[in-house]
């Protein structure tokens, strides 16, 4: 299978390496408008095609699939001419800019039978696996919260706000592990310093009491990547800056008791053991592009497919929506 | 000066024990209705009376002075019916359980010419004192932002939600910290147990873009206490569960450039020393007990006074409001 | 059961006050030379009698037991007094200055049938109780190595070094959770201030190459309470500071094997879970006094009597000599 | 300037890439005895010439300099030749397997005015530069202790034991930071699967009452990169697997004050704020590669040349004598 990739800035040349580990595998052009990024492309991959435009690649005969790494606001423009060119299309998070762009790719890439899977890349290393394994064997019982903190110092983007560049790791997550639609959205934020929101906070409503938040900010000092997940019969935290024990689950909850003849309800802590469960090292990218061209040789739908990139952009939308209206409750 | 003490439950133990510390000052008498705390109370301190009921003590011609340490809707009888007997009043966070008592105990008291403190202990403590210091020196410079979290399993009150237990230690500090009055109040939440809600979080709109998050949760397997507070220099982060090194100051931060001519903002990342300063071992609560008396020797107004709880009780009510509409913006 | 305690400096109000709390048991009389610590002892137990010679204490017909709790060097003379005069004797750790005493006392209770425990506090928290399950269910195999390290800001001792000062606490969980005796002894370590060693070193010899090092410093400038322990199956870290989770097991191990015909060995590594069990909230030292106090009235000799102690003491003295002799190999 | 690199395992890689990455320098041909090596070798670098057998690369015209990055035993051989051939030597740490040879390389050296470079690379990172400037700058004041550990699970050599395969990142660290020579070394240790010790500890002894210790150790399930730095004035603790803060510099100290009359001395503790001094991002194996080819086009001998190498062999010889008895006390 040959790929064509556009954009070769700072995620760029981890698909290019990764694609270009496949077996039968191969990336046969490289596009990006930018001359440093193309010079650092050719000395890198001095037997790849380097072009500044990717009109070439899009139509080139050759290609069968299209890796598109640029900014947010290209991807519905390149992908559909991509799709229309017959090409399945790789696409970065978020998936578009909005939803109405996400569906008109959705609906090309099923009229012309093609793949598009949106690089959510987080769901194919081994943490969110697991964590994916725990909920589904019920180990944590019915769910209660989601709790995701990610901060850091930069890096700031021009073109979208700290909402767009980092939550799209949280939701794509969330998603895929909660496994339900967001009933509302409550976004809060300010900008301090280009007019983008550097600070925001996101609060999900979830149908039986399932509630999420997401807390991202640019201007932190410390590095932050913490999760937690609340259940009925255990709770864990996730913290990815971990080198090992990334997760721990604690054998920890509360019970409810209510005596007959008794109006108060007796609450009682339990308190056992933790457990942080091994983890194999793997590179999540290697997996999902893997996983990639299989889903098209075979033609299999992939799970991170557009319509879960979209489910990801219909939450940014609305919370971009109840952000700018300073936090109301915005419906799905 | 003699101090009377209502409620001996978790906390009063510890108003008992540093009242009875401080000299010139003793406790004589101890009210609880509850049988099981009077035992306690008379077995750890056998000099002083003890009674079920709190009407003695507040009438008594001996006492000079009040703690009202019982749950928070009791407040406002007890501490009315203290001022109208002449004594001083120290009470429990949060102060009451709506602005209209608090407002009715300050007016009572200033006329009665007698001082309430509420209880927000964290002000006393070496850490808030020395980051209240470091935002007046302007080693912060510009206030970005305020972002607090407080969460731990249990535990659960059955007579308020996890905003009106935890986020008073929040909200008091914040405003002892941020010296302005925020503007608006979004909070969202679910309860899963008993029908409070157990797990709460809440954006509070400052004037000049400061904006504060407070992240509070009853059902956390994990104790956290961290405040990271962002500033236009420099960027500190509060972790009140470390032994030493509580308060560390970040020199990094973000400068915004413009070039004439370019359009695109510039932004450049500083990244300097850390630096954690020393802090005293003081016993925040006997500090707040010893100004108290001082205060009441002196007839000066204590800074926690009545106006701070009620401060405080006002963006409680403003975040109820928030909260049972699901997270919509409510003006203070 | 009455006690007389000896000594009211930094710990003796422990033993006090854990004394007072046990059932059926009462402290008679407090002994201590410094006024300061009489005064404090007087005003926090109005109802015992304080005095400041312990020769009356020792010779009363109404005390069953006593609390040596004073300095190392006093331990011989105030147990065989205690003992001579018919009392059950709890000494502070280390039990003697040197072997000589520990064997006269221990001889001497044997013929009066009186009972000596020496305070090996550490061996009644649930963190050594819980590894020592873990040591006898087999769940680590065959024992490796045990590595501790205890090092702090002072306190400095005048007459002891840091080896008697700190290691009594490794060597006593050493002694109580290894189960056998060492062969030989190598201490190393150097004064810097006042003539006594500040910063040691001291590796065991145990029989079936099972070894053990302890770290003992009184001049680092952080707190380190950690015990690495390597066995065939499973390896664990107990960091005694940690709040929660003071104890992790790690499934992880290597494993040599070799083939037939294949001169070099092969090493494999295999990595698993980690699990960090619960430990019940127990103050170790009211566990101990509880246990002493029944062992007297059942007439069992404790687990941490005068020979647990020697055992203790004899390693001390085998690793002075050896400090002495800048670390040569000494056996015991 | 033209290299030649004998070994491609582990680190080998590491020493191409970093060479080839240099200005005016290249890679011209790689050797290595294993047949999986050199494909690997191959696929990475195609365009450098690949070899079984390093003696074409030794005898070579075209080559100035050769990397020995192959095992301990072969270092002298290969060396020795290199240096015979009129080649520059940089020889992958510890030096040699013994005093002699290292002796034997630098004469020869000397004689063919020829630079040897020993990969200390430690020395060229940010950490250990800033330790550096902080001791040479008095900050830390007198020196007191080093003490270091550096633990984890394997990886298991076969030809040397533990303390040849990691000790000398230590012994070279301490060596640079001390700048003075132990006088006497002693090391214990013990060794449970295939005849090398895989746990082991070494006091060295300085002069002015310095005194430093490394516990090294193959069979820890955890991995530690700590080391603990006393002086007069402050103390520091290098934390090397930390992301940020690897350095911290605290302002605690024991001073020791007599009174006039006053027998006892008399230690206070003083307590002051904490330290982490930013550290620039470097390779340090680029940083120490450029400085190598920057020696040899000045003609400079390098800091970190066969002498250190010496020096560490020494040290290391000396271990291995005191550790084959025990942890007898053995002279340098």
């Amino acid at each position: 299978m040959n790929f064509g990739v556009i954009g070769y800035g700072y995620w760029g040349p981890n698909i290019v390496r990764n694609l270009a580990s496949l077996e039968d595998t191969q990336v046969l052009e490289i596009a990006d408008v930018s001359p440093s990024a193309r010079k650092r492309a050719h000395k890198a991959w001095p037997g790849i095609k380097i072009a500044a435009n990717a009109a070439d690649l899009i139509s080139s005969t050759e290609i069968d699939a299209v890796a598109v790494v640029s900014p947010v606001w290209t991807h519905f423009d390149l992908a559909k001419a991509a799709l229309e060119n017959g090409k399945h299309v790789f696409v970065e998070k978020p998936f578009t800019s909005n939803a109405a762009q996400g569906e008109e790719l959705i609906n090309l890439a099923d009229k012309k039978n093609l793949k598009i899977m949106v690089d959510h890349t987080f769901l194919f290393g081994s943490a969110v696996r697991k964590i994916s394994d725990l909920l589904s064997e019920g180990t944590l019982g019915r769910l209660y919260y989601y709790d995701s903190t990610r901060v850091n110092l930069g890096l700031f983007q021009h073109d979208v706000n700290v909402l767009w560049d980092l939550a799209p790791h949280d939701l794509s997550i969330m998603d895929y592990l909660i496994k339900a639609t967001p009933e509302a959205v409550v976004a809060t934020g300010q900008n301090h310093l280009n007019g983008c929101e550097d600070v925001a906070f996101m609060t999900l409503y979830f149908p039986e009491k399932v509630i999420a938040h997401i807390n991202v900010n640019w201007l932190s000092p410390v590095k932050v990547r913490t999760t937690l997940i609340g259940g009925e019969k255990r709770m864990l935290v996730w913290n990815d800056l971990e080198a090992d024990e990334k997760i721990k689950v604690y054998d920890k909850g509360v019970k409810i008791s209510s005596h007959e003849g008794v109006y108060e309800l007796l609450v009682n802590y339990r308190s056992g053991d933790m457990w942080a469960p091994h983890l194999d090292q793997v590179e999540a990218l290697h997996q999902e592009l893997s996983y990639f061209v299989d889903c098209i040789s075979k033609g299999h739908q992939p799970f991170n497919n557009g319509c879960a990139g979209l489910r990801v952009v219909k939450m940014l939308e609305a919370a971009s929506e109840s952000l700018s209206k300073k936090g109301s409750l915005v419906y799905l």
